[in-house]
């Protein structure tokens, strides 16, 4: 059956404009400040996750799953809003931040309203839709404030780490595959799937971001260029040190972990073969669609993660 | 007809227990964070407002309108928290506040839960309900960004005054109001009428605050206690200046006008007698709606606003 339907590149492309649009307000500076961050880009991976889950699930009109994909997009650019806040971020996406350039009340307003803006995209989604992307909310939010709370302590274990990037990641990503599948019309089997999926890739996904902020630093044998790095270094050791690896016996409390020592004790290569691992399960979980060119495209997406350099 | 439903005041101590188990996490400071602000108390007026407008629309069992109460109040809350980061407040309700207490990041992300666990609560509720809140929400926002932005510039005048307390609270008790006739099952005059009191309300309450904000200031001849007191003067200079009154030609730009003048000006009385005006307006848009108990505490609600002393 063939319908006219839009590509996920111009769904994408469209998620972009409507982002723009659910911005608008009669209060310009929220208006700006949003669009600010809005129009600063970034890879859109859960929109497009969203896009392929809706197509592998067997949909026919993207158009149905717009509204939803841009509303998650629209909540992870609200976190990364309150985040930079949280870590005096002044930089994001090679722009200023929204708390550098208007100060941090703004930012933290901006953030709120880019939630609400989400919130009225959903209201005509219905009841199972909004339950699970409050959820997800909700665990994003838990996600961070575990996170602070273990990186306050220091009390950096695999079953936290693992906890944290679950909360504060991955629901999101199985999430929006959960949505795609939904919009679809899936039997609750391949939402389950969709899911799956979505959590190993954002398990993943968290765990290769953590490993770039080391590799990716400049400054290899120093000291992490911002608290975060620490923080990440901390959750890959905690991380391997489970999987059997050579870092057994390190001392999680120590913050000046060096990202040298850390490639010299295969740390990172450990959690790259993790990150491959998880990969790997949420692509087998896929295995219940049938073969499809969108069920293709996650999994090519799932290659991507664990090759991406940025 | 007799139903055996539950009165305001047990509806509202529900509310209580269902925003606590609202709060509800499995990452305990988030949760503790979250119960600390909500056992801080309250007027609970917006809960209030709701299940009076759910009588006042015919309504026979407050049970149903609970969960919007408790969502309403939940949001409401979150704004508290986030006002007080933006504040650097210490109290609140006498007690010390999320940020003095636990910081910052942990203050942010507590009004972040506290709002993704009202959309939760609202999942079930529909289209409508939902599209209602959320713009309340967004107004909300859209009110404190304005009212930064007229902070700063200093350009007060009665419309940005006017169009700031509109936005950032008659909203959400128009929004109160409406849910409550909307869950009644009310024709849409009705809901409309229980809106405008709400609007009304809000507006009347906003400027009550405002006033005792400075009345209330135990130096009465000195500087603002705080930031906001000197806004709030602003504000109703130039309210009343518009209002006919004695503060024509005062200077809105000089942010050190003291409470004496401002008492000796009038411009308080003038105050209060705006927000008597607006109470009236409100109470006469509910002579729609039949005569009943609950219309009735609607209008003592509004005589209460004007004439409470905290």
């Amino acid at each position: 059956m063939m319908v006219d339907t839009l590509t996920v590149d111009e769904a994408l492309a469209n998620v972009q404009q409507r982002m723009r649009d659910a911005a608008a307000s009669g209060v310009p500076l929220v208006q700006q400040a949003a669009r600010h961050i809005i129009d600063a880009g970034g890879k859109r991976l859960r929109p497009r996750l969203l896009f392929h889950a809706y197509g592998a699930a067997g949909g026919l009109r993207l158009e149905e799953a717009l509204p939803l994909g841009v509303a998650i997009e629209l909540i992870h650019t609200a976190t990364l809003v309150h985040d930079d806040i949280n870590d005096h971020s002044a930089l994001r996406r090679g722009r200023v931040t929204v708390n550098a350039k208007w100060g941090r009340t703004i930012a933290l307003l901006t953030g709120d309203f880019l939630f609400t803006r989400a919130y009225s995209l959903m209201a005509p989604q219905g009841d199972r839709f909004n339950q699970l992307l409050a959820s997800a909310c909700s665990a994003l939010v838990e996600g961070e404030v575990l996170q602070a709370v273990v990186a306050k302590s220091g009390q950096y274990d695999r079953d936290n780490y693992v906890r944290i990037i679950s909360l504060k990641t991955a629901a999101l990503f199985s999430c929006a595959a959960r949505l795609g599948g939904l919009k679809a019309g899936a039997p609750e089997e391949h939402v389950e799937a969709l899911g799956t999926y979505g959590h190993n890739l954002g398990l993943a996904f968290q765990i290769v971001d953590d490993v770039l902020d080391i590799t990716g630093d400049p400054g290899v044998t120093g000291k992490p260029a911002h608290e975060d790095a620490g923080q990440h270094k901390l959750g890959l050791v905690a991380l391997a040190r489970e999987n059997g690896g050579t870092a057994r016996g390190t001392n999680l409390r120590d913050t000046d972990i060096l990202t040298e020592p850390l490639l010299a004790a295969g740390l990172v290569d450990e959690a790259m073969g993790k990150a491959r691992e998880l990969t790997e399960r949420g692509c087998a979980a896929l295995q219940t669609l049938p073969d499809s060119p969108a069920r293709r495209a996650l999994e090519g997406m799932a290659r991507k993660v664990v090759s991406r350099d940025r």
